[in-house]
């Protein structure tokens, strides 16, 4: 197989591109796509400080290193979920990749935050741990952007990611998660940033060789807690989908982003009233971040009635219902 | 397992009501199920006489049977589409079905309209196999119901059938096919009939059961031209996600109906005019159907050159092509 641009050894076909390419012109493929991306969608300006969401997994570094690399005003932002040693390890792998590269990386952990971590906050409360998890992901980096004066925030969320979270909401024409699935989700509110994923058009697969090729040393692990979770039957749906037909995966996200979203969005009509009591943005009097708080305060266990080292059973979360509430919850930090 | 109803033993587990039922109960819930589908929706009343589309299949024989059993007044059509042995085998269950119970059954041969049995059709012109027969289908089966007097044609799609059409629709966002999901296609010109799938709620699974526990024989093949057919891969798919969350498929027709199928209708448009050559509706001059005439007439080899008994190729047809033109043609026939 011979490298589309130089006629050299392919080393990654892309059949949904009906292409291949040799490792130098893989890389400028990749990093073309991404900034075109950014650019055709005015995700930010070069003038603009970008926080970018990085959980030491291949999407997110490869996301941070593209945007550097491009000469973007990036700072990194790790979020220390407190999941045994994914978390241990995951963290170690952002520290590394800044440190190599001289970038700042600044580090907020869920216990400071909720007053537990992870795997407490499951033991906590009944909330499935991917709808606690999200929504405390979605709280920290937007309040760590205001606070850090960064009107947009990067995450790395790919193509496969976005065609699963299209699929899960279309199976149930969630009019309220198809309103708010967008690459670009625009601050609608003093209180919000904007929220961007470069990364919308390049597939799973596509990340990962670029982060091989480039040497980016990142963490292989999913999240022991994401086992058996829908989004994941989702994903190996759409994967013998665009094995039978390479390309349906795009042809899905983009004809939504084409044809479809905007009929959804003419709907909805969500009005942003600050929290009481954190000031975050939220639909109704108390955000869905300080419930959660206040759920893990009455509800946390002494510490060493908490088996801090388990791994998690691996029938969580109950992962239908975990993604309703996270996409609902969604809807308190970004109304489109 | 013991029957939900009437505590014997259950002969059928349903999942995705979590039930179970008796042969006897099965039958009632089936019949009831249907019943109450073409009363909520308004599909016809007992006074018009309905035109019932029979292939021999378990669906479409399912539905004749269980609407004559009401009191419904019903008339068969076959259409003979001159595929082999499995024309023939299809079209002798009918003719048995419609004697037993002292039926009308009306017999049209897509060769006598067309000019070519659908072998011949698929080897004179360079349509997709599906997308020549699904026209003429959809063709013979309106004009029939309109020089038969009949306001209302009904078929045998079930809930497996439109969720997969459903889902190949999404994958595109074919706004147009989405626009004409309907379990009642309303006639909106005088040369149409009246369009409905009385079995719409009812499963694959379910429409087999009532055939065999109702003793109706069935032709159990599929149609040769159909393998590897797009939207049996989508069919796959989704027994794959009902395996895991069972309610999957109904969730999705069900939710699309309710809640987004008016978002795509607002949108269509299309002004149905008359064919200048048979009279039957178009969106064009010459409708599809006399194209299609007028490309057989061009292309049909002697007869001697068509090998006839010879079993169609497995890798016909080009499916996702096939699907789409046959959706595009549909338009033709039934507008929203």
């Amino acid at each position: 197989m011979k490298c589309r641009k130089c006629g050299g050894r392919a080393v990654l076909e892309l059949r949904r591109h009906n292409t291949a390419f040799c490792g130098p012109d893989f890389l400028n493929f990749f990093q073309h796509h991404v900034l075109e991306t950014v650019r055709r969608w005015r995700m930010f300006t070069r003038d603009e400080p970008v926080l970018v969401a990085v959980s030491g997994g291949k999407d997110s570094l490869a996301l941070w290193e593209v945007l550097h690399g491009a000469g973007y005003r990036t700072t990194g932002l790790y979020i220390d979920l407190g999941i045994f040693d994914y978390s241990r390890a995951s963290k170690a792998r952002c520290e590394a990749f800044a440190a190599e590269r001289g970038l700042d990386l600044r580090v907020v952990a869920v216990a400071d935050e909720v007053g537990a971590a992870i795997p407490a906050v499951k033991a906590a409360t009944r909330r499935p741990t991917c709808s606690a998890c999200g929504l405390s992901k979605r709280y920290i980096l937007n309040r760590a952007a205001m606070e850090g004066g960064f009107p947009v925030v990067a995450t790395g969320h790919n193509l496969d990611d976005e065609a699963a979270t299209l699929f899960g909401s279309t199976l149930r024409w969630d009019e309220s998660a198809l309103a708010r699935q967008m690459p670009v989700l625009a601050a609608t509110h003093a209180r919000l940033a904007r929220r961007v994923k470069p990364l919308f058009r390049m597939s799973e697969r596509e990340t990962a060789a670029y982060a091989f090729l480039r040497g980016i040393d990142y963490i292989v692990e999913e999240c022991p807690f994401s086992r058996g979770a829908t989004s994941i039957t989702h994903k190996e749906l759409l994967n013998r989908l665009e094995d039978t037909s390479p390309g349906s995966k795009a042809m899905f996200l983009q004809g939504f982003l084409d044809k479809a979203r905007g009929l959804f969005q003419e709907r909805e009509t969500v009005t942003l009233l600050e929290c009481v009591r954190c000031g975050q943005t939220t639909t109704g009097e108390v955000c869905a971040f300080c419930k959660l708080r206040d759920q893990v305060k009455r509800g946390v266990r002494p510490v060493e009635a908490v088996p801090a080292a388990e791994p998690p059973d691996s029938e969580d979360p109950p992962a239908a219902r975990g993604l309703i509430s996270d996409l609902h919850a969604a809807s308190e930090i970004h109304a489109p």
